[in-house]
């Protein structure tokens, strides 16, 4: 009567773990002064732009003339002309009805596999975000990994000779900080377009890319017929407890003769009613000027700490992924240590949290996640014992 | 590649045709007073005790102090402690484990198929919301139908010779308004329990019910091994625009060996990521004394406005259900009138426009649904010509 798929999940015991190995430190250490480089949430509040945005839609929502009550399932206009705007500053022109919003990309993520046959062949990196995996093992699905490694800095490119439906990217990839050049996503959206696959391309981190590295799949030509695009207020604007995100499917993509987007709408219709109105308004603000001058001013304090960490790698001769145009970094455990052992010695020496890159796949085994989002303080002091720590080695 | 059953799902034409019927009239007859009952969305404000706790829970998100990043995916402790002391004023005892707050009741009636198998058989009223036809049509599912007719008042028991493995209830239902006494929900109960079905209960209009109606099904003996109850803020509170609801899954429920809540946070913790905390904390706010108060003021409106337009149909000799402990009434069109034919002379003759009940399902032909949710002013007015356009039949 279950769905038994549910019983081919891995239990998700990472967080816990290191949340276990924490709490008896702490306990045989009263007093440690143990930091967390382990989080993956933002730390800085909501800005002036977007406070102030909420409390003029939680005025309108208690009067009767402006009051809402059930939204377009899409989103207010009003918030997806201001997405179409951010793009429209990459030069990717979209058009209303290609802008899905909702609650969040890991919703998006894994609600979106509802459109597509139980029995599609999907290829995900390995080390990843584990909810691409659990949500195609839930639906049963054949997973083939992608083999994302040193040698190829955690970037896999397409192999000809292997066929996928579905193709998850996430660029900057999450827990790698690895970030995509053009010929990269170029390579994979000439594979999808040959295959007749469609990307999943999760462009959650987008905001910290800097230069001229590709912040959106759609700067590649020839995408619209093969890649949905799932964007998120999350990490751009901390949104993580004010929960907003948005999908992308252009109207070119077509699959089985069934236009994805229209697909996708009848998905969020039927069993989804819509963002609240004040978080689309709070939303909205992000892309506001003032409100996004205030939010590449917190992705700027992030990102500062990202390169603390990655100088503090770098003067210690250690190799790493990310920490540039990420605030992930991901590097290699010295000596052929392996992730826990890692884990266990950075807490125990240097009182230093973070997440063994294990827990993301097997090919992550030997590396190690550190995240930018503590405060920029506790960073400093971080970075400099994980220095310590490393040249002690 | 995609999922063919979506091709399979009905076009829901059914607003939409609505909408294109009124649009002529107002074309042909312009400046014509139409007055709409045919809507399911509120119109009263967010009460002042909800938009306090929003303007609070807004100011706490923009200082780094008490700023909340990502929540429980059951929700806040302090949410489900106030949806268990609501349990609680009926003698209903939850644990706060087996309360999940979401978005709202729609996204957890479709969600939770998720976690059944696809072979199941599922049984679903006539006429009906038609969100449960629809999900269960897209994974694919065997429907079969539960009679809901005139003889047995819209509201079906259990025939001991149709097994089912899910049972779909809606107590006061949509679209009929008709609330099952404690004898048809205790007679559902048995039959699940004998069955090892799981009724899923449908609780979004339980505010309406006066008396001594059931406004859950964990009221009745019996319903902790066989019932998840659905239960939302949309109706109860004016949040049709705000987003939230919650799902009770008991411990005690237990399918194959295991745990249905279990498997429920499994699934929204892996393609959910919580409800916005500011949305959580006007939810608290409606079960506050003041916030109930005024949460019941409203409803005591939407009632009324239903009473009137219920004493109009009484007075004019006309069958239907709801009306009292519900938002919506559901008449027996006159004569042996079809659905379509009463909208279009209701239209031209008291420009009032309401929801033709062959849209929710066959046994809705010859049918017709009002709604409560007009301006007091508005439902006065049309229940006049209500009553004399009946009465000129």
């Amino acid at each position: 009567m279950i769905n038994r798929n549910y019983l081919e999940l891995k239990d998700s015991y990472l967080f816990a773990e290191v949340e276990s190995r924490v709490a008896k430190y702490t306990a045989e250490h009263p007093g440690a002064d143990v930091i967390r480089l382990g989080i993956g949430d933002v730390t800085r509040p909501l800005t002036p732009a977007v406070t102030a945005a909420l409390h003029r839609a939680v005025d309108e929502m208690g009067e009767a003339d402006t009051f809402r009550g059930y939204g377009p399932y899409a989103g207010y206009a009003f918030l997806r002309e201001a997405i179409r705007g951010h793009y429209g500053k990459r030069n990717v022109a979209l058009g209303l009805n290609e802008i899905f919003v909702s609650d969040g990309a890991k919703s998006d993520l894994g609600n979106i596999l509802d459109i597509f046959g139980a029995d599609i062949s999907v290829l995900i990196p390995d080390p990843v975000y584990p909810v691409y995996v659990d949500t195609n093992v839930m639906a049963g699905r054949k997973i083939g990994f992608l083999q994302a490694t040193e040698q190829n800095g955690f970037l896999p490119l397409p192999d000809p000779a292997v066929h996928g439906d579905i193709i998850y990217l996430c660029s900057p990839g999450n827990p790698t900080g690895a970030v995509y050049d053009r010929a990269g996503l170029a390579a994979w959206v000439d594979y999808a377009n040959r295959e007749g696959a469609v990307i999943l391309f999760d462009a959650a981190y987008e905001a910290f890319v800097t230069g001229d590295l590709p912040r959106s799949i759609y700067e590649i030509p020839g995408t619209e017929t093969c890649a949905i695009e799932f964007g998120s207020f999350s990490k751009t604007a901390g949104f993580t407890g004010t929960r907003c995100g948005y999908t992308v499917v252009p109207e070119a993509l077509v699959r089985d003769g069934e236009s994805l987007g229209a697909l996708w709408l009848r998905r969020q219709s039927t069993k989804f009613n819509g963002t609240p109105y004040i978080v689309q308004r709070a939303a909205e603000a992000v892309y506001s000027e003032a409100g996004f001058a205030e939010a590449m001013a917190n992705i700027a304090v992030y990102r500062e700490n990202a390169r603390v960490i990655a100088d503090a790698l770098t003067a210690a001769g250690v190799w790493f992924t990310g920490g540039e145009n990420s605030p992930y970094i991901w590097l290699k455990c010295p000596g052929g240590m392996d992730s826990w052992t890692f884990f266990d010695r950075l807490l125990s020496k240097a009182q230093v949290v973070g997440t063994p890159g294990e827990g993301f796949g097997q090919n992550g085994e030997g590396f190690f996640r550190l995240t930018a989002f503590a405060s920029p303080e506790n960073t400093r002091r971080a970075a400099r014992r994980l220095q310590d720590f490393l040249r002690a080695l």
